[in-house]
């Protein structure tokens, strides 16, 4: 029998373009924002055993454990780096927690950062896709509104359903402070802003933003040290795909989702309907009303009724992505699932300020990647439980 | 109590320029042998439970776990990149086996898996080294360079027993299948080879070279399904420092080789003098000089001497790098460390052929890096018990 773990407190900046820090001030913000969080305070040197690092290191700067001791002070501890494409920070913290569990360290630091705007983010966002996608113009934006335009031919899903994702997010953004885009927008605003790649608009996707994130992780047996609160760690899934599936491929979900949300459930020992506030990964309006459907949250094909219907917006009745999401948020790629734990974690505190929810009792968080090339994908899914 | 973890197979293969061979290629060439050398055999899919895999992505293309899943077909798997400089290999393993420990996987793989010859391997090496670094000359050869002069001047450490490392194991590596550079050279070969950075000849450098690595893991209750001598993972250690620590720095010493050197002794409950064999990390001679005594193997400024007198020889009373070191087999970033484990694995259960050492119950595999840039250093040891 293993231990449980708990996350004690998080560290979030304001995600935006921030040209005005390097690497190592972003680093350095979310963890000082962290020392802070934490209730009844923490003597880094002293209590951090360990830290789990997540980045896929966009600005070819901040590669290795040792970014994060500089950036932290944290010499002579294991400092490991996790890279797992979009599930970057979502498996650093997955990582960490395994090895609490496992009795390697009884206090975790996970920290994610990312600058997406600088050097030769371009140039991996191409990368990131196949050569044989690439030179068929298949960028992440045609990938996507792919399996938009299958999933309205499969399931009769409408243009106007997919935006009601863009409109619920970037209004719960408009209410969370550190949302990088903070605006309103409606369907119509949505249909008529420039084409992407059709169907989805600018306003079906996430923008390109720097930030980073640190929660602190706790054993069972230390967690009351730094809070009175803590937010138990129930569950967690990774799992690694292909797109490249023949004939049996659906194109209308994620199969990487759907495996690493059951081990996570199955862990936790809960069902979908057991969460009541989730931060999923918006890279792009059809991705979270697809991933309502991976995640069980309603019926095969039946995401654009679902959002439509209200049940993800803030008094729904599964409320997903209060924070704004990815599209109003930002998506800073290993900063963003560690995000999402700070963000359930402060919703299962009752401490989300106006995008809070109402009295939740369990909160899940989940990335989906494009992993190496269009050809694989990767998803992490973390479910926590309120104090 | 958490469980204990074994090492139950090892898949090598051997290291070169691989130039015929895709990273695709080579993560599966380790994967196929893996899978030929588990003794009682393996289902991949019924019991590979999760995998961890490491490279620096040297080629820029084989980031993300994705890149395992298509390798090995284990599709909807668990499967994490690890990224922590020279010490990437031992770092996935190391996670790996805290996460058996943790009950979250029973069997798991690692693998490790470098092309460092294509594409952009020139430009990251010399990135690792940052602005400051790199304007002044300090590439890395020449980094370990002032080490050796420190070392010769602090210690009165000789040139010629500086070339002594890189004559046995350059020995060593004529007679280990896998290695890469399978040559003798004297003394005074190593002294008259061309100048590289003062002291350091060409033949105190490691070679480029490309490869991949695989070893299978299990719980003590599911190793013997594998093979009826499991090698059991007795201890690890990881730490993360700076070199950048003003009056106090050494620089005859690697400070983060003690921190995971002593945190491996400790977990395994052994002293130094208990290692029997040891595959360290010398990517230049001077290292492995050095790395004697981080690891605690001679006194401190004795390393000179302990490698002139012949203890670290194949029949000396500490062997260390017995397949030939880095120096012969060869650098592939995220597969070093994986293959010295492999070959401690092999040496623990007396199948080393040529290069098999007498008897040996406890060995030690070690490596140290340059973490992101010149001023950050990595490192990470494990300590494994014959069955």
């Amino acid at each position: 029998m293993t231990r449980d773990v708990h996350v004690v407190g998080a560290g979030m900046i304001d995600f935006g373009e921030l040209y005005d820090q390097s690497f190592d001030d972003l680093l350095e913000s979310a963890y000082l924002e962290l020392l802070d969080d934490v209730d009844h305070g923490v003597d880094p040197t002293a209590d951090i055993d360990a830290a789990w690092y997540g980045t896929i290191d966009m600005a070819g700067e901040g590669s290795s454990g040792a970014a994060v001791a500089h950036a932290t002070g944290l010499f002579e501890k294991p400092i490991t780096r996790v890279e797992n494409a979009c599930a970057t920070g979502s498996d650093a913290f997955r990582n960490a927690s395994i090895a609490i569990r496992a009795g390697t360290a009884d206090v975790a630091l996970v920290i994610g950062a990312e600058k997406m705007l600088d050097d030769t983010a371009g140039l991996i966002q191409s990368a990131a896709l196949e050569r044989l996608w690439r030179g068929r113009g298949v960028t992440m934006p045609a990938f996507f509104g792919m399996r938009a335009t299958r999933h309205m031919e499969e399931y009769g899903t409408t243009r106007e359903q997919i935006a009601e994702v863009s409109v619920k997010n970037h209004a719960n953004g408009t209410k969370y402070p550190h949302a990088h885009q903070q605006f309103e927008c409606s369907v119509e605003d949505v249909a008529e802003s420039p084409t992407v790649s059709y169907p989805l608009n600018l306003y079906d996707c996430c923008p390109v933003t720097d930030g980073a994130c640190a929660v602190l992780l706790a054993s069972e047996d230390r967690a009351e040290e730094f809070t009175d609160r803590p937010v138990r760690h129930a569950g967690w899934g990774l799992s690694t795909d292909t797109f490249q599936r023949g004939a049996d491929a659906a194109l209308t979900n994620f199969p990487a989702s759907r495996h690493a949300s059951s081990q996570a459930y199955e862990r936790a020992g809960i069902a979908p309907d057991d969460v009541d506030v989730a931060e999923v990964h918006d890279c792009f309006s059809i991705t979270e009303l697809v991933t309502y459907e991976d995640l069980g949250f309603c019926g095969e094909g039946e995401g654009g009724r679902f959002v439509e219907e209200g049940h993800t917006r803030l008094d729904g009745d599964t409320p997903v992505n209060p924070s704004g999401g990815l599209l109003s948020k930002g998506h800073p790629i290993g900063a963003t699932g560690v995000a999402q734990v700070a963000e359930v974690y402060e919703q299962l505190r009752d401490e989300a300020g106006a995008v809070q929810v109402d009295d939740p009792q369990v909160g899940l968080q989940h990335n989906i990647g494009i992993g190496r090339n269009a050809t694989g994908a990767v998803s992490c899914v973390n479910v926590f439980e309120r104090p």
